[in-house]
């Protein structure tokens, strides 16, 4: 049922702006999603998508621009007058306006707002652009029916006629005092099967989850999935009602804090896509190379420390790679495991218990491991068992010390307060290399003495 | 505003149990949310949490059985009888209930089920049970509120009525012909702004998404994010209304997706956590681990191959982790956005465009990791300039290819329709070590001459 982008549709597209044929064109976008909409424009140029974006109505256009490519949207909202985007905005809902005007620079941003037609839209879009977009604040819109605990059901249910115009889903209805102040809820059900007669004071819901305009968006995210909401109020310092959050930008949300995790394991540390511009690309990922580079220096040091066991070892080097490489891996996979855990806040028991059973764990996998590398080095490699020994027995010791270390420095990071999934990836995987071979050479001096 | 654990609480219920104070226990419990409960119950001894299970009422007990971690629901559900897990049953929506009864073992889902009071819901969970847990079939449930098109809105608002009273939530109004074939929607909006005189063909939407039964739940959620839909209609092969699936479904489905990328990226392969059995988390782990040390050996016998250099460059073999580490580091990068923008469907422009965008941003990042190990291995490492140079060069060759198989590997693999996010992690790193590696000696011999 999903709608897929061809190659042949995209053609044309294009042979239609070449030709100019408007009415065409017109046709052909009438009955798409502006979703879909949105994802054409971003295969096509930008003369021919901004073409596109002036042929079709102001109400199609102001839902596309929202789900445009950041990128397209920028050169788009280049190209219309203040005016212009003014009219877009006032088709939008108040969240998505101020998420589209701050990404205006500022002296545009005024301009824009001076246009804007319904004054208490206006106002709304402002008020949201105060706060941080990593709160609740940000992630609110304006739009929800609320009705006053002192109303009868009838007048409420006439003034929630007017109040639903301007609301695209109403989720909850809202029941406040005349200070505006939340006091509780009234289920859609209820309004669907209650008599029309009864006063709101008296059938109105007191418990109602809310959350304040400074929680921050992660923990909101976590209470509504938590508590399986799909909409939840937001109050002031006061507790005044003055938005609402729904679970459609908490998907964004969540979605979001999975790849940022994702990406900080893979060693990439802003959130970059894979069509960002090559600065952008390397100001992520540079930085952890770097790291891995002076790591890297690190070892070069430690190996040449223990360069006078390459006169009757030789072979004990050509292990290096194996060793780090081993170290790396089962630190990543510890790692991740315990930084998923504190993310779902899934974790528990003691710090003892835990570290028995990852000993226990590691010293399971690595002594199969071990028994693999001592018949892999004799048969595949043709070494000699003591090479075979005194390599299967760091292994081991690097596994167990590996996994120790995945797991309790984002566990200890956590308790300071330091974004655990720090730990992971480049982090990990370097200074696991370096403990790794330290490991593993004063083993082999110890067994083979050099 | 969230509620949080404390060790107190957790000492209280269970000082409270050990005195069987059961009085004092459901007061202390009376107000908490079931999810909170739950939480509570995951800290507890099993002994405890079966205990609290049983002094709680069933409306409250279902609810909480859901949001029970896995391992604590079976062990309660394996101290109930089929008749008490069936009244549990009973007070859950058709889809909770079914996910239930797939969690029990074969003989007692159908004990279970003959117990089931409800006849029309035990008929709809039976119903459920035939889908695949990853399709559409698998996530819908069947409360749904639908209106035939024949109907007046006077006979549809009382039929409302009736229907609403077992659908917890109300999303949208389903329109059907008389053959229960899915024909439009009408939206609560409608509902609440329409005169009652007018009649359901008149004034539904035709216009309306849907899901067929067997589309992957992975697609649904892409549907469903994409259009920003709260709830989706499920059709079976013949356009028949069969169910829904509400967005609360669709977080789920969305977090294990990304939680199942992160894991697959960290070298695990199946989705654990970190409090699962061992032999659980040997499963998912010991594979990686046995292919990270086959290519190991491939390594070795590398190392092996050129180990002649070491007669008067035996500094080249201090270098071997950094070269893998780099080499592993910037695959693992490269692959991570790749992987992402395949899953969010952002990818564009040509297979050409990317290759000449990835070897600039190599170009650009090696080069400056070149600049700074040059200045390293001479000033801090005390190399002579001909190993820095050899090193230096060796690393902008091996970040250009690192970096290219990260990026079409998993192009490659999408292609041929399978999991990209295989090659994240362990496959990546171990095969770039290889590369790194021979590349490194490859270029050394050629301008050291070995």
């Amino acid at each position: 049922m999903e709608f897929k982008i061809s190659r042949e549709l995209i053609a044309q597209i294009e042979q239609y702006v070449e030709e100019n044929r408007e009415q065409d064109l017109k046709e052909l976008l009438r009955d798409m999603h502006y979703a879909d909409i949105a994802e054409i424009m971003w295969e096509l140029d930008d003369a021919d998508s901004i073409y596109i974006f002036h042929i079709l109505d102001s109400e199609k256009t102001a839902e596309i621009l929202l789900e445009l490519h950041e990128e397209v949207r920028e050169k788009i909202l280049k190209e219309l007058s203040p005016k212009e985007i003014a009219e877009e905005l006032d088709e939008l809902s108040t969240d998505d306006a101020a998420d589209i005007i701050a990404e205006l620079p500022e002296e545009r941003q005024e301009e824009v707002i001076s246009e804007l037609l319904d004054v208490e839209h206006a106002k709304d879009i402002v008020d949201l652009l105060r706060y941080d977009e990593d709160t609740a604040g940000g992630l609110m819109g304006k739009e929800l029916v609320k009705v006053n605990e002192n109303w009868s059901v009838l007048t409420c249910v006439k003034e929630m006629r007017v109040q639903a115009e301007n609301v695209q889903r109403v989720h909850s209805i809202y029941v406040v005092d005349d200070e505006n102040r939340l006091k509780g809820r009234l289920s859609l059900k209820d309004l669907l099967t209650t008599s029309t007669k009864t006063h709101i004071r008296d059938v109105y819901i007191p418990k109602v989850d809310f959350v304040r305009v400074n929680t921050q968006s992660v923990e909101v995210a976590r209470i509504m999935q938590k508590y399986d909401l799909e909409a939840i109020p937001v109050v002031d310092e006061l507790g005044r009602l003055v938005g609402r959050i729904t679970i459609d930008d908490i998907v964004d949300v969540i979605k979001e804090e999975a790849e940022r995790d994702y990406q900080m394991a893979a060693g990439i540390s802003q959130d970059v896509e894979a069509d960002d511009s090559i600065l952008n690309l390397t100001r992520a990922r540079l930085p952890w190379l770097v790291l891995a580079l002076l790591g890297g220096f690190v070892s070069v040091r430690l190996l040449n420390g223990f360069s006078n066991a390459m006169n009757d070892h030789k072979e004990l080097f050509f292990f290096t790679p194996l060793i780090a490489a081993m170290a790396g891996n089962v630190g990543v996979q510890s790692s991740a495991i315990i930084v998923q855990g504190l993310a779902n806040n899934s974790l528990s028991g003691s710090l003892w218990a835990r570290l028995v059973k990852e000993v226990s764990l590691s010293l399971l996998n690595s002594s199969i491991l071990a028994l693999i590398l001592i018949a892999g080095s004799h048969f595949i490699l043709g070494m000699g068992y003591d090479v075979g020994l005194t390599v299967s027995v760091s292994l081991i010791t690097v596994i167990i010390i590996a996994s120790l270390i995945g797991t309790f420095v984002p566990i200890l990071l956590n308790r300071f307060k330091i974004d655990p999934a720090l730990a992971t990836g480049p982090f990990i995987t370097t200074s696991n290399d370096i403990f790794g071979l330290l490991i593993y050479f004063s083993i082999a001096k110890v067994i083979l003495g050099f």
